[in-house]
């Protein structure tokens, strides 16, 4: 029996005693993240898929729910589990509710559906709550996953107000002022990077993610922060932070008794009405508060902390500016000993290429990790937006076609995601074609300019109708929000089709990263961390515009000059021209001379 | 005392003996109308305002509410009557319901509002139930207005199955089926044009609205047309129509009964379930229903015949076609006629011009009328987007600048709305670059090409682009849909920035009409309907294009060609040579011979 077949039949024996009709597995973790730490990779550990999604088991079907990014992945990374792919963000989407209720249509008092309630959001379970009997078994992965990783402890740094502009007291006196005008006493937080900005603390607890596991509860009087480092860690940089904390006034508590301490808000006088998050709240901690919610009225709203965070200060934009001048040197130094290796026939994999970008990284001072797993990927296998690229195995790569390579570094001060399609030889037509395509759309987006109050959904076209115009698109989000030495996926913006209502607001960092995806044959994508910026104000009213902060140059070689508009043309060359002028003082003579080869107007 | 600010007095003089504290004065009639007939026209009765608003008088203030559209027409109209302007659809709007909570803060039960529940949509008042003691007086303008008109009682008349494609027993058995799929037994309608569109008929009520007073009651065995020309009309076309109507199973009935009928639903065993569209229902009716709610379980939802209505048939679509091709003679003739008068200096001004384009539409056979009012407006008018010409006293066009012609028609086999922008003789470097760029945003939009799912907000940037690249800008929507010989205004779709989630469907037409206003100068709009068809599928997926039904040309004269690129002006050469194509055969030696040299390439 294969491997993973057997741990869901593990869990049917569990569920057979236990007389639950259905588990749903979830893929996250008690904080909503989008990466979790190794101890809740339950779904990965169930069925061998690594992209983002959710499992349901019942006595005869196990079923992996997830959307267009990984349906290509799960297809190949399910095969021989009898796990069955459940498709979502499709037009006939059957998300699990709806399964699980045609699953079990003539059960009287519903059916009995086991989950892990720290691992689901509170607004997901209140949707089954109607309809099933919903069982909240906290840690249910425990039951069947022996060696289950224990949670992280890494260590914690924090960041003075130079770095980040504002001090946490400054943040806190912030907070409590928002509460205040809202009519609350307090707040509960869950989102770690919500966290992480508030305290200006960073940690290494999620990979990629420099957040440290924990809640925190911010009263009028007290900021109490829950966090696996109590009793105090050995390890001096998090004792320091510690010290610091606590001299600012905040109470670092045991991450385990969170449930016990929201449930005692009952009896505090000084707490009347509690903000809460609904997407992000677990449902586990939600029904502890909920029990109490006699003597304390929640209120739901989403978390004031994601759009102050979303809006960088000075001081963060001049870092982010920084950790894009340092990056783009390493991408620039990392593109020429591509094109050398591949010159001298040394045949280098995708893997190897990707170990030599984050080697090239890690050399900058102040960076502490990439900030998501580098996608290094060639030919068709480029035409996964979300490849992960095998340790062995990995394809070689080859002086013709193109190759793809999306990753980003975690500095101090700094985060950066940035997807070059570097040509590596002769192309096809198609290939140019979809390369300058894409390129155009990333272009017509960079160079908008909108008046206040545009929201990314009303842009997202100018970076497709390129590709429309020939019948041609791509299947995921054109831009998402990027945080300070933070998380490199954050909301509340972004620039895609549905309907987010937030505008575009000056300080705000959205990825620019239209692309192409033709299966078996490649993949194409362009991406800027673009920074939205005043274009001034005048009888029309208040006008944005976006500045590149991502300075690596576009390959013109694969471009069809014909495609592009001299408009276009003008902003690659002068784009162009300016990541040579930035860059060519830190490269040394060689690279340099190769650069300004590379970056001559077309 | 100005006339206005004598009605106003008269109606606080009623306020004080009835003890009310404030009187909404709605600018709308009893079916939520857009364009209302002249019994419904008690706000500019009031106020001497002619656009969209509400009046809210209190013992020491009367105010007007109304959106960008109508600012600059409002301060001119309102000048001396002391009424205030208050300004909706902007970042600091405050609403009627909040500024009266802000004006009456202390009263303990709230003070007492008047308003005519027959003139207020149930969602408008249910806002306002909570906080104020609402009065509803049915008629309250009769109070004050003393030679107030009656309701209208034009000549109905019916279209047949090879008119409209639909006949009205397929529409009311499918609208039959509707109700069953969604577990209702009735429905009561109240938008004017859903009721003509469902019965196919047509009336002249409204001015510019091809549709009759009524409403509609369909259930699953009857169907009642409450509607003013009971007892039988003495016009023969209408006791035909009635006829016609009888033979078809639909009930003719007293216009007056309707609310008495509603309440006899109680009692009717066979209506359990009955959908109501609160976006349409008045508040009076709406009380009326749900007073015998225990009886009548009311089911709140947007009327399934917007959408229907909205996507036309290949019969309509046929028929607009051909509307658009004799539209497109009449508006050739009035350009050509334009250009004459100037070039004899025959004094002609924006009334005669006006005037002069009704009576050519009127030569038209199958023409009924025009379907809205013709806005002709030379100069510093053309800034105001619905600017209103002036019967005498209008401007005089002379041969320099630009003159703004916005009109349509309804003919029975479809209706037309088209704007040009006239260069008269020579203009200044700013109106030229204007004229372009709104022509620029035009093109863009109508070389859309996208995806099945696109709505009409994710287009709308297509449009602005141009526009806002130079910090330029227009404060209404880019495109309305508009319906067949009916309602040149209509929904569910629109192209706007609103979050208007409806997609673009085939079969859908809807304006595209970007422009520029600069107030005490100029305006420009150019407006062609467009008509959304398929684009075929591809690996992408199902592919959608916009088809330009209007036919006039586009003067190239006022274009600055640097600002288009080569795509833009091929697509703006082959659209006039398109109109050449079609029209000439139309027009006659002379003006074929003119639009031959107007629509040269350039």
């Amino acid at each position: 029996m294969d491997q993973f077949a057997g741990r869901i039949e593990s869990l049917r024996s569990i569920m057979r005693s236990r007389g639950w009709d259905a588990v749903i597995i979830s893929g996250s973790d008690p904080h909503s993240s989008e990466y979790v730490s190794p101890r809740w990779r339950q779904v990965e550990w169930l069925s061998g898929f690594t992209g983002e999604g959710d499992i349901v088991v019942t006595d005869d079907h196990a079923g992996l729910w997830t959307d267009t990014r990984y349906f290509i992945q799960a297809d190949r990374q399910l095969a021989g589990t009898g796990i069955e792919l459940h498709k979502t963000c499709v037009p006939d989407q059957v998300l699990i509710p709806q399964w699980l209720s045609s699953r079990f249509p003539s059960s009287e008092e519903g059916p009995t559906v086991a989950i892990d309630g720290l691992c689901e959001k509170m607004s997901f379970v209140d949707s089954l709550d109607r309809k099933f009997n919903v069982v909240d078994v906290p840690n249910l992965p425990d039951l069947v996953w022996e060696d289950r990783p224990a949670a992280p402890q890494s260590p914690i740094i924090t960041l003075g107000e130079e770095q980040v502009g504002w001090s946490r007291e400054h943040k806190i006196s912030w907070l409590r002022k928002k509460l205040m005008q809202s009519g609350c006493d307090a707040i509960f937080l869950t989102a770690l990077d919500e966290i992480a900005w508030l305290l200006n603390v960073r940690g290494a607890d999620v990979e990629y993610n420099p957040v440290v596991l924990s809640y925190l509860l911010v009263t009028m009087d007290d900021v109490d922060w829950y966090v696996r480092k109590f009793p105090p860690s050995r390890d001096p940089e998090t004792q320091d932070s510690f010290y610091e904390l606590k001299a600012d006034g905040v109470a670092v508590k045991d991450y385990d008794d969170v449930g016990l301490d929201l449930a005692a808000l009952a009896d505090d006088d000084s707490v009347g009405r509690l903000w809460i998050d609904p997407s992000t709240l677990n449902y586990n901690l939600y029904k502890v508060l909920e029990s109490v919610s006699a003597d304390l009225e929640l209120v739901r709203g989403r978390s004031p902390i994601a759009l102050r965070k979303a809006v960088k200060n000075e001081v963060e934009i001049a870092g982010m500016k920084e950790a894009h001048v340092e990056d783009g040197a390493v991408m620039e130094r990392f593109l020429w000993w591509l094109e050398r290796q591949l010159s001298l026939d040394s045949g280098i994999t995708e893997y190897d290429a990707a170990r030599k970008l984050s080697s090239l990284r890690a050399e900058v001072e102040g960076y502490r990790g990439d900030s998501f797993q580098t996608i290094s990927a060639y030919g068709p296998n480029a035409a996964l937006p979300h490849y992960v690229t095998p340790v062995s195995g990995s394809a070689l790569l080859e002086p013709r076609g193109l190759y793809l390579v999306d990753s980003g570094g975690q500095y101090v001060f700094g985060t950066t995601d940035i997807t070059r399609t570097v040509p590596l030889g002769p192309c096809t037509d198609l290939e140019k074609e979809d390369y300058t395509l894409v390129l155009k759309g990333h272009i017509d987006l960079a160079m908008a300019v909108f008046p206040k109050g545009t929201a990314g959904c009303h842009l997202d076209v100018l970076a497709r109708e390129p590709l429309w115009h020939s019948k041609r698109n791509f299947g995921h989000g054109t831009g998402h929000g990027v945080g300070f030495y933070l998380n490199v996926h954050e909301g509340p913006q972004d620039i895609r089709p549905s309907f987010n209502r937030q505008p575009l607001l000056p300080g705000m960092i959205t990825s620019d990263e239209p692309g192409i995806y033709r299966e078996g044959r490649f993949g194409v994508r362009h991406e800027n961390l673009i920074l939205t910026v005043s274009a001034g104000e005048n009888d029309f009213g208040s006008w944005l515009r976006f500045e590149p902060l991502t300075l690596c140059h576009f390959d013109t070689s694969a471009i069809v000059p014909g495609l592009l508009s001299q408009e276009e043309k003008d902003w690659l060359n002068s784009y162009n021209k300016r990541v040579f002028d930035t860059l060519s003082p830190l490269l040394g003579k060689e690279i340099s001379a190769w650069l300004q080869e590379k970056t001559r107007p077309i």
